[in-house]
């Protein structure tokens, strides 16, 4: 048999759901063709008669999945250090808005950037993210609040994959924030982002999902509700920001419109954590905002494995609560703030990353047919990836076979 | 003036002393000779005359001090991965000794370990200080607990020298815990590291300085009295990693034997924050230890405002209890954790970790006369190294004028 590609003498965390755990092949092997894996698992298993243009040896190091971000706010324009810098001067909430801060200031800086200027303050979170073997990433929208903003976002967004080789899926996040213009009626913003902004960007071919920020200081259920029902109606997946700063069953309600994910769930409660193990949507954690608010109540980690609830981890990298570039520093805090285990948080950053995003018949495992996508470490076991702190192990990252 | 090499077009955070806050100069240049920092400053007051072999133009960027890290155990055998994963999985303290973790282990692996395998497991670490702008860096011994081990350690953390452009200070830290062999009586173990191991390492030319845990789980204040005493009397610099779980008035202990700097400290009161302001000794606090261990309690810093106590960050870089090999993560803690201002953890990094090191007269500050160790960043403003996670936007890193 002719492959492309063949890597050996690797070791497999192929993270397949059939398997036990991370789905372990000591002496394993990956083949790639056309861009897919034609082969993966025990090296005495390929067929015998294979042949390959190129056969790498990886004298034992670990192959996993490529890494997948499944929640981030990548394109932003401006970034919020200093506001950083003075809220650790103790500046008030106050003081920091009459110095331009918050989220109203990230929405003034994406209005006045080009698309070109959003690729390129982009690029080197992507590059950050890329350097740790990540090859498909979520990006979502939500910094514009208006048509043409949205669009330019969900465009820069797109045009990153043509700038790196990596797989970029995009979010529709209108209902992110009111915008600060207009009456501040939030039902009339909300139907602006059903009834104009939503058709004209699917039209445009630009959304794979649609999100909304369900809580009091964004939208209510019933605005979440309405969005999602705009989304189905045009056969759009959905997500959530549900139950990050108090608990609104944002869990429940994306479980009833069956959201491929609900996102931060710090609030959750039981029935939520429930209702979405029965949906099948995903628990998406995101420590980085978590540390970086310094919150105390953690996700209900203990409900969701009770349930059945996956859960995946993402950077939620975003100017304001957690400009977080890197997934191996996503796995230590899920795992030393969340206490998720080490194949939660290896699942949480491929297969179940993949599963949030509903791309898990394409990628997040090493398993035949899939995208040849994978990361190559420098490790001796796979906790490696979740103990160290502020480290890169990845030896090699390939992106459909290459 | 003929200069070796001259960076023109920089904004510089010099972080002297002399100078308000970062001290800024936003214009600025910088002129090496002979490895030193021959100009430091306004563009415009290089002398008229100036020439160089090499000039470099930053085209806007930031330069500071060469980063130090002034506190790590970057020299040991095996690793504590597989601990972290059982202790995720909710093995007990038995299991996981049982299982052969904890401090003994990374002791077993490391007498195990030949002085070539100390410095090939360094590296990797050592590597990533290094990409993120370090230039100096602090490594303890006290894995060994015996004179042949403790030796071997100093030794392989002096050859990293060899091995990379950086600056190896080495502390003898033999009071780090009692042997596992032997009879366990603490007092006889610190009358072999006073007059056996001490003297012989002096001698070799291994130790810069000598360190010691004062903890109820480690050695009283009494025995590390007894180390300090025998360090003086050699004519070494001391620190003490003091008050890291409870209070044992370490810090005070430190300060009365005119310690460069007492480490750790979430325990520390007020007496011994005052001590340590008049003596001198720099707090050198240590968040990735802090947020591995889920502490609660942060290290006094308004207290240590209030004083004026020197103030500086370190990785504590360790198997157990920190491995973290990033500085710019640790400023990240420090200022999320621990709410130090961006000025104080870029002077924590920089001038005050210096200073722990009894080193500000040759490095820590961009001042002329000393080294010519420099960290240029792809930056818009210094919070952006503190503000952003899993991110590293050096450019270039210069040590010694290279
Ligand atoms: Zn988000
Ligand atoms: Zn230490």
């Amino acid at each position: 048999m002719r492959f492309d590609r063949v890597w050996f003498n690797a070791r497999l965390a192929t993270l397949a759901p059939a398997e036990d755990g991370l789905g372990i092949v000591e002496r394993g092997a990956i083949a790639a063709r056309d861009g897919r894996i034609a082969f993966a698992g025990a090296m005495e298993d390929l067929p015998s008669s294979w042949d390959a243009a190129d056969r790498i040896d990886c004298a034992g190091r670990w192959i996993t999945p490529g890494l997948v971000d499944c929640h981030t706010h990548l394109i932003f324009g401006g970034d919020r250090a200093e506001e950083f810098e003075l809220r650790l001067k103790g500046a008030s909430y106050e003081e920091i808005a009459q110095a331009g801060g918050g989220i109203v200031s990230t929405v003034r800086a994406t209005r006045g950037a080009s698309e070109d200027d959003l690729v390129t303050g982009a690029l080197p979170r992507l590059d950050h993210l890329i350097a740790e073997g990540c090859t498909t990433v979520e990006v979502k929208s939500g910094y514009g609040l208006d048509l043409d903003t949205e669009a330019r976002m969900l465009r820069a967004a797109r045009r990153l994959a043509h700038e790196r080789p990596v797989s970029i899926t995009t979010t529709f996040l209108g209902a992110h924030a009111v915008p600060p213009e207009g009456s501040g009626d939030k039902d009339v913003y909300i139907t602006r982002v059903c009834e104009e902004m939503m058709p004209v960007l699917v039209r445009e071919g630009l959304v794979h999902a649609v999100d909304a920020f369900c809580e009091r200081i964004a939208f209510s259920p019933e605005q979440t509700a309405r969005v999602f029902a705009a989304a189905k109606a045009l056969g759009l997946n959905i997500k959530l920001h549900a139950d990050q700063l108090s608990n609104l069953h944002g869990a429940k309600l994306a479980a009833e419109y069956g959201a491929l994910s609900a996102d931060h769930l710090e609030h959750t409660d039981d029935e939520g954590a429930a209702a979405m193990a029965k949906s099948g949507a995903v628990a998406v954690l995101l420590p980085g905002a978590f540390y970086m608010l310094r919150e105390t109540q953690a996700p209900p980690v203990a409900a969701f494995r009770r349930y059945g609830t996956r859960m995946a981890l993402a950077t939620d990298c975003n100017p304001g609560t957690s400009p977080l570039t890197s997934l191996l520093l996503a796995m230590n805090m899920g795992a030393t703030l969340f206490r998720l285990t080490v194949e939660e948080c290896l699942a949480g950053v491929t297969r179940e990353a993949a599963r949030a995003l509903g791309r898990l018949p394409e990628i997040g495992t090493l398993e035949r047919g899939k995208s040849c996508d994978l990361a190559i470490w420098n490790i001796e076991r796979p906790a490696e990836l979740v103990y160290r702190l502020g480290f890169n192990p990845l030896h090699a990252r390939i992106w459909r076979g290459q």
